[in-house]
């Protein structure tokens, strides 16, 4: 029997826009303008932004927040793509948030349809998964990982440097397929 | 570093007796009268039981059901004594049925204090979770896991004899510390 090589998928910040909408909720909530942009190029910005979502984030343990999270461009296609060479995993550590999970079910429904409940799995540390390449934005689960690591860019991560990087799903597609 | 061995362990009919609460509702929906006992040691009352449950399960995907099952005896005292000589994953799947998700961690925090959102896994296939030991009721988990495979004794596995079988936490207790 053929084997297709596993990948595990991170939602948060490599499917999902969820920086995005953090920052539309920071700025409801504090009547400030940050934004994505200013994030990715400014490093006072995010530092700013850091002190501002660390006192500010109880919002991500309430219903409905992840149910609208905007999707990153791209992601349905390349993943689309990918599921036809590769066995997908979507692999969210969800667990600390239990008003997400059925959320995060509903979104990947919406979404991805072609990826079933077989699929997904909602936990706390990600080092227990077996898969061939991990696609995440956060170190600490890249770091423990025994596949090839993928670091998905995003404004948290950019003084990271020991992995390979990719910018967005073109990169994923042009790395993967 | 010493790295202790790890344990992934299933929650329904291994850590709960959720076969007992399933008992119970499809007594009250139908107005029969299976009981647990009836069901380990006649087959007939097996295969009719099965037919009434297939026919009437939607309960499962409905709020609440999970919320309030029954704890197996002695799971809680032997799990937390594995939890000093074992890293323990409590890995359900649990996916298909998204009104559970937020049920089971509430469940979990109710009656395993000790075992963190870190170390809770909501899964479709269990497959790619990689561990030492697996405890399952299910012969599709057991099957495909690369680890030891032990099948905790439950109606509907009885037929099943090419796995190591606990029948109690006491069993595992003898097995594993």
């Amino acid at each position: 029997m053929f084997h297709m090589k596993r990948i595990a998928i991170d939602m948060d910040d490599v499917l999902a826009d969820t920086t995005v909408k953090i920052i539309q909720t920071i700025n409801g909530l504090l009547d400030k303008n940050y934004s994505y942009e200013e994030l990715m190029s400014n490093q006072l910005a995010r530092e700013l932004f850091l002190k501002d979502y660390l006192a500010n984030n109880s919002f991500l343990w309430q219903p409905g927040f992840f149910l609208d999270v905007p999707i990153k461009e791209q992601a349905v296609e390349v993943v689309k793509k990918l599921s036809e060479k590769y066995e997908i995993f979507i692999v969210s550590a969800a667990t600390e948030f239990p008003e997400s999970l059925k959320e995060k079910l509903i979104w990947m429904k919406q979404h991805f349809p072609f990826i079933s409940w077989t699929h997904i799995v909602f936990c706390g540390h990600k080092y227990m998964i077996q898969a061939d390449y991990l696609i995440d934005d956060h170190e600490k689960n890249l770091k423990s990982f025994l596949g090839t690591p993928l670091l998905f860019t995003a404004p948290h991560n950019l003084h990271i440097g020991e992995y390979q990087r990719v910018d967005t799903w073109d990169s994923v597609a042009n790395l993967l397929l």
